[in-house]
């Protein structure tokens, strides 16, 4: 599935071309179009701050209406900071991303229009989409750049269909989580080593400390490695202590 | 609640330091630290980058080391991109908005680490941190522009307080989604002009065609004032017929 393409209504800056390019491809979509991009095009400056999205510079097509950048699309939303005095159902990038992705499964071709820096889209252009999509932003400072709103509507696209997990853990090579055994020993060498040394003397305050330590220690979701490592650690000290 | 720092450690280009502090402000963050930027603190370009987020600007921080930027918080957050050989809870921005949200109603600070462009944070950077925030992107072209990664942080802790409805309808001033008395007197006035013109003359196909025609107009969600345009479309239609 291509995804949406994503055209840019008279962009002025290429460099702000090529940011949004970038984005593109961080997000997975490859397909740019632009309506009378002020600059002209090829751009150096759009090159060189896509930072190696290459593949989207070079496939870019060039556009003279939104009319004919969008001709072979079947559902196109239009990119809006403000409200308009028109009537149109207003989306969020991730019900944009929900809707799209049946759509392109399903054969359709689904498009992303945004308009020149600072200004946004013209109300004709807007006529010409299906839906007003509006990126939930700070409603005091929602000016978004360029490619931080190609960006939004990317990364929601890209979310949709992502199944990283919300959580997990980046283990060191070479080694795996403890297992209770190896953490239960460790528990039982310290403590020994601070009875040796009369830390836990106060007797009915030792089955706290204990239970105490031992959350510390679960808490911190130790490897077998660091679990060696702090076995070493306490051989260390109390021989230390021992001189 | 302030949200969480954003810390950039050893950023090169103030441009970046300024789109950085735009969107952090879009997102509603305002606290920017930074930890011995490259070209030096004020930037001009940083300024003029931050297109208006100059309350973010005028408040940064300048630390010498990460150590000292991050002193005050609770809950640091170290970006990255690729995966390091040490043990690490990984997780997305959604999650990482989902665990600081409640810390910073706590009253605890939480802080979001970047390191410098194209390298990112080196492992002693990383150590610091309670845990690594990765943003899900294209694994194949995962590199974010600095701006870009601060802001899909800054969105997602955005969004988790944000009550924007996935879909609404943006409507016109001085009118109201149409009732249905509207719209079936509006059903009834084209299917008279139709029956009047012979269009539906096959009997049994004219149910069919008057449901189809109704459920694209249903489709439409028209407006009180659109119905009337439309009745003054027929009118005009049926008129023109007659000359």
């Amino acid at each position: 599935m291509a995804g949406p393409v994503i055209i840019l209504v008279e962009p002025q800056l290429g460099e702000n071309i090529g940011m949004a390019a970038r984005a593109m491809l961080n997000c997975g979509l490859t397909e740019l179009r632009l309506v009378r991009p002020r600059d002209g095009w090829p751009s150096d400056p759009a090159r060189a701050s896509a930072a190696g999205a290459d593949a989207v510079i070079d496939g870019t097509g060039l556009y003279d209406t939104t009319a004919e950048a969008i001709a072979d699309i079947s559902a196109v939303y239009a990119t809006t900071v403000r409200s308009r005095d028109m009537t149109k159902r207003v989306v969020t990038p991730r019900r944009a991303a929900a809707e799209m992705r049946p759509l392109e499964a399903a054969g359709a071709r689904t498009g992303l229009l945004f308009g020149k820096e600072a200004v946004g889209l013209n109300n004709d252009d807007i006529a010409l989409a299906d839906a007003v999509l509006t990126v939930p932003v700070n409603a005091e400072f929602p000016s978004l750049n360029l490619a931080q709103a190609v960006f939004a509507a990317g990364y929601e696209w890209f979310l949709a269909a992502n199944e990283t997990p919300a959580e997990h853990l980046m283990i060191s090579k070479e080694t795996r989580p403890a297992d209770k055994r190896e953490l239960i020993a460790l528990f039982k060498h310290l403590e020994r080593e601070l009875d040796a040394v009369g830390f836990m003397h106060v007797e009915e305050k030792r089955p706290t400390m204990i239970r105490n330590l031992r959350n510390i220690l679960q808490r911190a979701s130790l490897t077998k490695q660091e679990v060696r490592t702090l076995r070493g650690v306490i051989t260390s000290l109390t021989r230390k202590s021992r001189y």
